[in-house]
């Protein structure tokens, strides 16, 4: 089969040496797209390979397999869809097309007879998908988490080593790890768009990416993890979506949270990723492996190319591309498409945990008796108040532990405990979790 | 399709239930083979699923797919061969005969145009073998390393916390986690049945398991896990396979070793169970979940089922068994059974890590020195040299790390400081592994 890369950066050249190093027998690349190209070529490359700018150029050659690893949404999307609508099969690492676009390109396929794998687009080189969809096919999933944000999880690794935020986040924007422009790391919004895919594979829910309640990893201080440790526990941005809130709903937020150290959660460091996924049956199932990185993405690429191949090398291979389609389309396990076929599903972020809350007060009598008033007033529980000794009086950080109580009426204690004058700043609220596994 | 079932245990009845709950759609279940079947009849069965203990009763109604869940290899063999001769598709848990019998089972259904799957065999509910073999197929992985006896590590975990070997092992048997005769257990016999299906199935590298070499757990003593925790690790039951050793020869083995509590190794407890593999450009992946128990191993069994349903339900459906697996076996990527087509290999024990070795002295002096001297003719360096006070003159435990050997030249120095006149008992060797992920 003919395979067409569009974007040859770090993942396309990956995905290229792969190809011709392993899999020359099954795949010809035959065109590598790239704005600018001529500053992209490389002496490796076999010489019938065609370096392009003029996406026309691949079309009119009708490739089987468009590899789109461009990033991004704009051109991104456009090339896939105009891939899908002549026939040719794509396969993507693209978290934001997927996750803002998956039902409209899944639609795109389906009609088409084409396919549309995008394994690369979570937790990089972890073949979880296909883990999902294939190996833990008769069970029912309900909830999937995972930390797949490699910036946050590097710089809260940091910090628990006792670094500051600061130190931390200009360590990783220096070894390549974040963006100039981090935010969609910190904010929890590039992890969001993860678990807007992995909520339509892993449990059938599509859901839009925005609508995922999200919070900055940057109110964590290294007294935090102080804390966390105490309380045999880390800090990581947790991104998680469950079915219990009901038939067409789903509870997701991506949150900073106090991850114990038993729990897989807390057992990345750098640009490794987990994934756990819970099933009705079959109980916790987790994943873990390198989150990025152009050689362990283009794993997930190549095997999803393998796949199409696979697929197209029995007696399917002769029919054309729409019967194809259809006569496959009648196993409702179909990869990973299935999930985004499903209607859309309203996403809250109702959820109950055990709760941290770190105060940071001038400190004068009676400010624990208002606070532990405000959270009774809510039906909420004091587990523990934790205050270690030598910090001055005009800047006292001091922890209260809470029962499972519901993010809602948390909410409103600490909106009411946060309108009292004694805070130097705002509370810092986290929930807790405690891995299965 | 129709399903037939041989065994009706705890997984029998696990599968039969996730069969008839989710899945009758697709898959009906016709028969249930037991011996002394009236004994295991159950309310919640449809009236239709006939109860048998003559197999020839099943095989006359001509099933699609034989599930065989009867364990062992006697009769679960012959039911398994019977089944495949006759063309039906064959979905197993049983690693005693996949890991002895795994190469004549695979050419039998080559030859009858059958399937023959085998997820549950290894590593309950955690699906590695689809994995590997989808998600990874792109890759080429050069080692495969797991935690994946439940008995040993429910038993190595209670000593962690302070349980007697004796303790440990006899509440294993009371929770039903250990058998009356739990040596497979903890000789590593268990694990190597498992790791040669693992080997075959990553590394595409067949090998025996009688030709794994394996050392007992019973040697850990709790202070074991006393000088393990100085050095940030803990001690599990671990089974490796790698092909460093050259093309035609795997190293492997199972040991008690130390892993490193950053290593995946060290996270499992109870009857989880955990596999990681090493890809050549995806770097280190790592699965987790329920090793062992009835609802887990069946999400495997019915997974598998599914899979072939899938193959079946596209324009396959109408063809016989035979045009059917030929035109599906081009693909050279064909699932599981792919490795035990490969050539069977040799298997060594030769591996290099560093190394604790503990002894148990009547203290003299001169003894250090003497250990000393002979590491140092078989050119092996001493790392540190760790003694806790408190403990009598005449049976002093001491523990000396080394940096990295190879186990052959060490088997030679210990041997020869073992015929040294101090000892109260056999020194005791353990690899230290320190994980990637």
């Amino acid at each position: 089969m003919n395979v067409a890369i569009f974007g040859f950066g770090t993942v396309g050249q990956s995905v290229a040496k792969l190809l011709l190093q392993k899999h020359a027998d099954r795949l010809r690349l035959t065109h590598v797209f790239n704005r600018g190209v001529a500053r992209k070529k490389v002496d490796w490359m076999p010489g019938q390979v065609v370096w392009t700018e003029n996406a026309n150029e691949v079309f009119n050659a009708r490739p089987d397999i468009v590899v789109e690893l461009m990033g991004g949404v704009g051109p991104a999307l456009d090339i896939i869809r105009v891939a899908l609508e002549a026939g040719a099969s794509v396969v993507t690492a693209n978290k934001q097309v997927i996750a803002h676009h998956g039902r409209e390109l899944t639609a795109l396929a389906r009609q088409h007879g084409a396919e549309l794998r995008f394994e690369g687009s979570v937790a990089g080189g972890i073949p979880v998908l296909r883990a999902i969809e294939d190996g833990l096919s008769a069970d029912s999933l309900v909830r999937v988490a995972g930390v797949v944000n490699g910036t946050s999880t590097h710089i809260l690794s940091r910090m628990e080593q006792g670094r500051t935020f600061a130190d931390a986040l200009s360590e990783a924007q220096s070894l390549g790890f974040a963006e100039a422009d981090p935010s969609d790391d910190l904010t929890g919004r590039d992890a969001a768009a993860k678990l807007a895919i992995l909520s339509a594979t892993a449990l059938n829910r599509p859901i839009a990416p925005n609508d995922i309640s999200c919070r900055s990893i940057a109110s964590i201080e290294p007294i935090d993890f102080r804390y966390a440790g105490e309380l045999q526990c880390t800090i990581r941005q947790v991104a998680w979506a469950d079915t219990a809130a009901g038939k067409c709903h789903v509870a997701a937020a991506v949150r900073p949270a106090l991850v114990s150290h038993r729990s897989p959660l807390a057992r990345v460091t750098s640009n490794q990723n987990v994934v756990t996924v819970q099933g009705e049956f079959g109980g916790e199932t987790a994943f873990y492996g390198r989150g990025a990185g152009g050689d362990a993405t283009a794993v997930a690429v190549v095997s999803d190319l393998l796949a199409i191949v696979g697929q197209g090398s029995a007696v399917l291979q002769g029919m054309p591309a729409s019967a194809r389609f259809n006569a496959e389309a009648r196993d409702p396990k179909r990869y990973a498409m299935r999930g985004f076929m499903c209607p859309q599903n309203s996403v809250t972020a109702d959820y109950s945990a055990p709760h941290y809350v770190r105060f940071t007060v001038r400190d004068r009598p009676g400010i624990i008796a208002a606070v532990a008033d405000a959270f009774a007033r809510q039906h909420i529980s004091i587990n523990a108040v934790l205050q270690h000794p030598g910090w001055p009086a005009d800047r006292l950080p001091f922890v209260m532990t809470l029962e499972v109580c519901d993010e809602a009426r948390l909410d409103r204690a600490v909106a009411e405990i946060n309108a009292l004058d004694f805070h130097v700043q705002a509370p810092v609220v986290l929930p807790i979790f405690e891995g299965v596994v």
